[in-house]
């Protein structure tokens, strides 16, 4: 256990009012700034961390500072910070690395680098405002940490130290390299989201029928199209290379498939599928991103009542139910709720299921 | 109310035990055969359908036959079923439809066309095994009904009338159009999920770590990359032309963006977001495939046994869920309950909801 520090948050929507709640929670005291006064006053009532009038005042004194701004303004605040807090290491949540460090390499006086690391926090940066902000959006996240080539191990070292401190699970990664994986895995999939809601809506207009034939796999594929344009934005432009290999890729593989299906190639179809049918198991069967979960699958019966007495009987054992979902076979159905708890809860789950007659099953 | 009806069902998987049991629980005789002896017994168990020995034995004297078996056989048993069936309206369930009706024509004798009539419940039928039917599948779903040239209107008329008394919602289309339609939100988002799946795979042959950075939304977009590739082959080989049109569209969608992203043009990048995003909420607004249902938005705090408390209101006011979802905004979170319940239980399960302090959001 690290000591105490003295903690700036700049920026106090949802991720920055969660850091400061994450912080507390650890001990650390907590000032925080933010543009938006009206903000700023509901981060504090809601975390009790101590409001500022400006950057200088928010980080004078801090032993870490997190901007936590939009992605344009994390580059040029990070260099203020470093320069007006001379003992601090100062740290980002940007959901790209390279061009945030680029930045503050750019603005930032070289002999504070020693002290910039950047980091992405990989979870529920999303969602918006102070209100919805919760310790428990840190618990068991990856939480990426990238040095530039002036960092000092030191300031690495106290920012993992600090990030293990208040339960998440720090990763160092190259810049680049991160960026080139969350463009595969999480850039990559909102293009494709939005790509295809765009072309259903397109269609729409010559045929209103066609989204009553859209059933469960549609909306599946298309729920992350309702995401922040501005924000999306702001991340593509700020990965763009890395986004547009991955747009490539994805378009030749996609292209790959319809060669197959155009030659008339079951063979090919058919192992294609199989290929990708038996990684998307094998990733049912890893953690997620939040660690320290356990999903458990629970086969029920199609009855009124039923999802009562399974969330009930979870509810009576003091089993907290971190997410819940009944999957449909593809195009529709039902049959198994999904259920995710903490992984130490996990036994006690299964035992008070299988007590009520369910039949659970762990995945690994 | 049309009469009871003499149901003859060849294949008893899933769909073809699901319309036994509709059919049963709306009055109706239902005869069924199937080439595995096994599934026929727990078909016949389960629903209370007569087995039979073979195709003539099933179809001899029936009123309506329903082909529920894999789609490169439709065409060939259908003839026969029309063959053997003098009285009968004879119809399938394939995914796709003009190429199960091209196959009709070109095997059935021209005069039984008359009585020939491709159909689509568009509800569960990817699941498999008679042991996951249930009358319910076909509850409110939409039920697509395609004429051959030579279909009669009769014929058209009594399926029509058997499909709406069993709770399902007949839609007249032709099978172009249908087949055009399902391979854009059906066929196409299947195949961009498995494109998806299999470059993430590869990519993570020489990145183990990829998918530690695979949050909620690429799991989203791959769940029905776990679909059967078997099944998949045999419907995106039966509607080729449809599907290589959706690729081709979809690509030159992903490619405008790629071009705006890497044209740096944040404007151009946030209009084509923002319209995909209008789209998907409208999208969430509207009745699924099931009509007859609502869907309900109940924000949540982050606190155990808050589900169990949502789902024992409702069950204790006899209010069936039908799905739910704990939905979370991109990238992560959580927040609130969507809820689907019949149409006609709504008001009763938005009473009591607010009754228990919950602040819960029909969606029209």
């Amino acid at each position: 256990m690290t000591s105490a520090e003295r903690v700036a948050v700049v920026g106090t929507g949802l991720i920055g009012t969660s850091i400061a709640l994450a912080a507390i929670r650890a001990g650390d005291a907590v000032r925080a700034f933010d543009v938006d006064r009206a903000t700023l006053e509901r981060a504090a009532e809601r975390s009790g961390l101590t409001p500022t009038d400006g950057l200088e005042e928010c980080v004078r004194g801090a032993t870490l500072v997190f901007i936590c701004t939009p992605i344009p303004s994390l580059g040029a605040l990070a260099a203020a910070a470093l320069a007006a807090a001379h003992e601090a290491v100062v740290t980002d949540v940007g959901s790209v690395k390279a061009h945030v460090l680029a930045e503050v390499e750019a603005v930032a006086n070289p002999e504070h680098l020693a002290r910039f690391v950047g980091g992405h926090p990989m979870g529920g940066s999303e969602r918006s405002g102070p209100d919805r902000a919760s310790p428990a959006v840190v618990d068991g996240i990856v939480w990426v940490l990238s040095a530039t080539p002036r960092t000092e191990e030191d300031a690495i070292a106290r920012m993992e130290a600090w990030v293990a401190r208040v339960g998440a699970s720090p990763v160092r990664m190259d810049a680049d390299r991160h960026d080139r994986l969350v463009a595969m895995v999480s850039h990559l999939p909102q293009v494709a989201s939005t790509a295809l809601m765009g072309l259903a809506a397109t269609e729409e207009a010559g045929e209103p029928e066609i989204l009553l034939l859209a059933a469960g796999g549609f909306r599946d594929l298309t729920r992350l199209a309702a995401s922040s344009p501005h924000l999306w934005s702001d991340i593509l432009l700020a990965n763009r290379e890395a986004i547009a290999r991955a747009i490539d890729l994805y378009v030749s593989r996609l292209a790959r498939i319809r060669e197959m299906v155009l030659a008339d190639r079951p063979d090919e179809v058919e192992a294609a599928f199989a290929a990708a049918k038996q990684a998307r198991l094998a990733l049912t069967a890893k953690p997620q991103v939040k660690s320290g979960v356990a999903v458990i699958l629970v086969p029920v019966p199609d009855r009124p009542g039923v999802l009562a007495d399974v969330t009930v009987t979870l509810g009576e054992a003091a089993v907290n139910i971190e997410d819940l979902q009944i999957v449909h076979s593809p195009e529709g159905g039902r049959g198994t709720v999904h259920l995710t708890v903490a992984a130490d809860a996990a036994d006690e789950a299964e035992r008070v299921l299988r007590e009520r007659w369910f039949d659970p099953l762990r995945l690994a």
